[in-house]
């Protein structure tokens, strides 16, 4: 039977699980990535679980987000997280040497294997032909320890690419086509697999542009076939050994089907705030300009920062215009001097900014107030550069290079310029020198962690008693997003590592007297009731870890995001939803909930019937019987520590 | 008469006063510098003044300290900036130019002129043969309106350099040697005049480390000939029209003297945390190094990077240190791309950041907690670099160099390779296009203030009342300094544009309840009694206008120090001394001061006669009877406002 390439990469990857799109699967993770402001905490959990060497070859410790250091903490967490990674295996790719996505895929990326990363734009190595997954930390971490990764089956959509791409309309252009057709939750729970003869038309590094913001569509990953292209991609940086051809088999079918004719598509521009809130340049164009931002994984390649080069060449930057380059790796910073590309940047006025992710998360350059900014990369929420008042546009190089150029919002083609023709050297530098390799084992385990006050060691967690009983602390209406539960921003980020001193910061907004309350309570434990998509948001773990710390035994919601509810669990708290949603409106704060035999409810089936204020109350659970072992022992630490224990020469993949 | 080129600058310059050292002197001022932490009370007070066009000629704003953009404030204050030049007649050079004293030098710097700037570094220019100062805002922002600057005669210590520079020992070594000699106030108030035949040894760009750093010996100004090295200088930037030659006569003779041998010096260091810590590199090496960082007006020139680079060059640094450049200016950077050297740095594992001030003043760039950085900038002091336990090393960067490559710190003579060659390049890129010219005066007018929430107008101050009667609200000890009457820092920088919000931070450390009782009495006054060097340490001008804001009118200690003494009648407030320091012990918080025909006991001489309590107190004035005039206007502002409508066609100079 023909097969898709998504198929094919799962099936190779499968240790459990029925291929069927909805239900869960566990998949084998040969490689894994951490970026660094979520790295910490899975250092934390991988010495809390005892993991003395990481399973998963390669991984990769990236130092690419906390780059500013405007005090000593990001320093302080880099020299932990490199100790980290000698103490255990794992490769540093240390501050300076760019964004982990575009990094891995020069020096790691392997077409065939698989990815979990703990950023949501690990997709971007799919344009290697890799199985690459975004997911939280303790996913991750556990991944590193060994474990498989379980998700539900994706359904798998084939976007068709004909035809070639006009001039002035590149990669970027192709991926925000997708998101005006779609939107920002159109791939949701799938994996948009490229073909086509179009592929022609895009290098491998153009295929990261649209691996990296199928996240902006929701999708679980998307794939392009090892073809020539990547062969190439391989070959130029010396890697040709580890390509091999992979492609869906011919007449395939797909769950659904797309198809882009590239030669009919235009320059395109996503308004503020929302990556799909996508309009043709031209429909724009003369709105005054602020800032020209370039750089990001969502337009990592050396043309996506050469053909600014090209374009602004000779010329000077409209004055009041800030033109910022952030090249996306040292790779690319070296290729962009050695071209005559960086010279040609600096001398048009632009801005040179150190590799790595920068503005793109609101580390430096946020525009001024209420002012346009024009940004290659693949977000523009609102707030995510840093000003609150913000006005960010996606759009491609050659869109931001026009504006910075006109001084006002430009549609490339109306530059009366030829359009610049950019090809990668034929030979792209990756140096090993540029990481810290993993130490032999005998030496590693010499190593000890650098902590700080900053990155204490996790909390031990107890196992879900027999009887609960607490109160209910917190009622929540829809919607309360992780943000709400574990806010970021500068204030909070920097110590998400401290999950002691974070807690402080727990629904802050949302209930300010919510940390007095649980803290009163203490170990005696409390419950907490959201109404429909607790939980929703971001994927950090720390929503979970940190409430629990502070006492969190259960969560009653109408319904929980799907991987907070995955989360909870890992941290030793039961999700629970109403039988009768309708039953919400019953619950009040300071009632008592009262569940028996809570094991032995959660072993008979879904029911669980408690009560509240003495009166009856029946909820429902979801969980796999592996997630009821987990809760069990308190948490994916206790549970692996306990099978390192019971079987401490178990291979576990 | 032989005279020294000091004498010759001042004499050329000298609009009132004996040239006495000591007496105080008035000063023509020919050209102006800003700096973006500062030059927006600037742009407010010249506002404020009613100025629409500024007299010298160039003025220049640089946005130079402002770089990191975490939120909107550095943006909207950028874009204030510029608003206010284009108003005003002022040149602007925007993020991304670069450190404003390399960057003047190069653009701006003519021999025999005179340069005042609200930096303390401004004295760099020295390098040029000008007779370039630092002072406080509201100083410079006097000189923009066509007043002059009024300082003591400075002493001139004569430095006479002989013999070169032994291999591996440069200009940075020089100046340290002199700060191991003298300490960090060997030349207060006075000017480092150098002269000899080792000057021939030293370029345009190795004076400016030497004048840039005789601000940490408390140098009023540093003063370098113009000759040949200065004109080849200026030829290639392709200004060779503005050199002429200047020289003291032979003969001539200092008030001091001092000479070096340049051939016995060997590399030098200072420790933590004071720039006169100075020992031999080889005292501390071995010492195990965090951080190398190379940039800062302390070592800007494009061999300072460019030694750095060839040192590197095909090696790789120490994994466990982060080398970090910052190169100095554009136009270095764009040099260091053009001759390779930027490759060679990039290559061998540097972090490259933009050009501009940067980690020197803890902008970005912080060390980890008590660990070692090594670093080619001008100061040391503690936290400074942004990290409150920081070990921060002043040094050449040949040191900095080698000890990134060993990991520890290195003499670089024990490098065992052979001492790089360095040369400028013939022709030094350097394009007006970089910079943003003044209006001309027709369209200046119709220019707005892009003001915002952090850049209200100043406000209007009143006048000297006839009669006093206020409380002492806070009676301080010795050595109170500007930074505990108006803290710095992260937090509080930001908002120094906005008096009204940084108020709420005045003395917060010293005494939090000071800012509330002060409101409480709010218009009718108070009065501030301190011990010794009261307002001791940086030349910040709102530590004296921000407590007038909050209804301060007396200072009474038992001496204060010079800048802030001269900064509090330019915003209004009454500066005295005890006649018998024993008074001191008398006051109480609490008690009421009354002085009686305020007005009529200023002008008749050093005597105030008060009462405290009601029992007798005898105070004492030093104000010059410009001084009085400003007072009794209520400052610098109302005085040249008054000025400026009594006779409006005045041509102030």
């Amino acid at each position: 039977m023909s097969e898709t390439l998504s198929h094919k990469l799962i099936a190779a990857h499968l240790l459990d699980g029925e291929m069927t799109p909805g239900s869960e699967i566990a998949l084998r993770m040969d490689q894994t990535l951490l970026q660094d402001i979520l790295g910490t905490l899975v250092m934390l959990e991988l010495d809390a679980m005892g993991i003395d060497r990481v399973r998963t070859d390669p991984s990769v410790q990236y130092i690419d987000h906390t780059l500013l250091q405007p005090d000593n903490i990001n320093a302080d967490a880099h020299l932990f997280l490199k100790s980290a990674c000698e103490r255990l295996g794992v490769w540093y790719s240390g501050p300076g040497n760019g964004i982990s996505h575009p990094v891995h895929m020069e020096r790691f990326g392997v077409p065939g294997q698989s990815l979990v990363g703990c950023d949501s734009h690990t997709t971007a190595a799919g344009a290697l032909s890799m199985l690459a997954i975004g997911a939280g930390g303790i996913e991750v971490a556990m991944a590193m320890a060994g474990e498989p990764l379980y998700l539900p089956m994706p359904e798998v959509i084939g976007v068709r690419l004909e035809g070639d791409l006009p001039e002035w309309v590149s990669a970027k252009d192709v991926i925000l086509e997708l998101l005006r057709r779609h939107g920002v939750a159109g791939a949701k729970n799938c994996i948009l697999e490229y073909h086509g003869p179009g592929l022609a038309a895009l290098d491998a590094m153009d295929r990261h542009v649209l691996a990296n913001m199928g996240t902006e569509m929701g999708a679980t990953a998307s794939v392009f076939p090892s073809d020539e292209v990547t062969r190439e991609f391989l070959r130029s940086r010396g890697r040709e050994a580890d390509w091999r051809p992979l492609a869906a088999d011919p007449g395939c079918r797909y769950d659904r089907s797309e198809r882009i004719d590239l030669s009919t598509l235009e320059p395109l521009i996503a308004l503020p705030s929302s990556p799909d809130k996508v309009v043709p340049v031209s429909r724009v164009a003369g709105e005054p300009l602020y800032q020209a931002y370039i750089g990001s994984s969502g337009n990592p390649g050396y043309r996506d920062f050469a053909v600014v080069a090209e374009i602004v060449k000779g010329r000077r930057v409209a004055s009041e215009v800030s033109l910022d380059i952030n090249p996306s790796t040292r790779q690319v910073l070296s290729a962009l001097i050695g071209e005559g590309h960086l010279a040609a940047l600096v001398e048009a006025g632009a801005r040179l900014h150190q590799p790595g992710c920068n503005g793109c998360i609101g580390m430096g350059q946020a525009p001024a107030a209420g002012r346009n900014s024009l940004r290659t990369v693949p977000r523009n929420f609102p707030g995510r550069s840093g000003t609150r008042e913000d006005s960010v546009f996606l759009c491609s190089p050659e869109t931001a290079a026009a504006s910075a150029l006109a001084g006002v919002i430009t549609d490339p083609r109306s530059l009366g310029m030829p359009c610049p023709r950019v090809r990668e050297p034929a030979r792209m530098a990756v140096s090993d020198d540029w990481f810290v390799p993993p130490l032999p084992a005998e030496r590693a385990r010499h190593v000890s962690l650098l902590a700080t006050d900053n990155t204490p060691p996790l909390p031990a967690l107890t196992p879900l008693p027999e009887r609960i009983e607490v109160p209910v602390l917190l009622k929540a209406g829809d919607n309360v997003s992780t943000d709400d539960i574990m806010p970021a921003g500068a204030r909070v980020l920097p110590i998400w590592s401290n999950v002691y001193a974070s807690a402080e910061h727990t629904f802050e907004a949302l209930d300010p007297d919510y940390v007095a309350r649980a803290r009163a309570r203490g170990d005696a434990g409390h419950a907490i009731v959201g109404g429909n998509n607790y939980g929703q948001g971001s994927s950090r773990e720390n929503a979970a870890l940190v409430p629990r710390l502070l006492g969190l035994q259960v969560v009653i919601a109408r319904s929980i995001a799907r991987i907070h509810w995955q989360n909870l669990p890992c941290f030793g708290v039961l999700p629970l939803t109403f039988r009768d949603p309708a039953d919400y409106g019953r619950i009040a704060r300071g009632q008592t909930l009262v569940i028996d035999d809570v094991r032995g409810q959660l072993a008979a089936g879904q029911r669980i019937q408690a009560t509240l204020d003495g009166a009856p109350l029946t909820l429902m659970h979801e969980l796999s019987p592996r997630q009821v072992a987990i809760l069990t022992a308190g948490g994916v630490i206790n549970w692996l520590r306990q099978r390192k224990a019971s079987s401490p020469e178990e291979n576990v993949t």
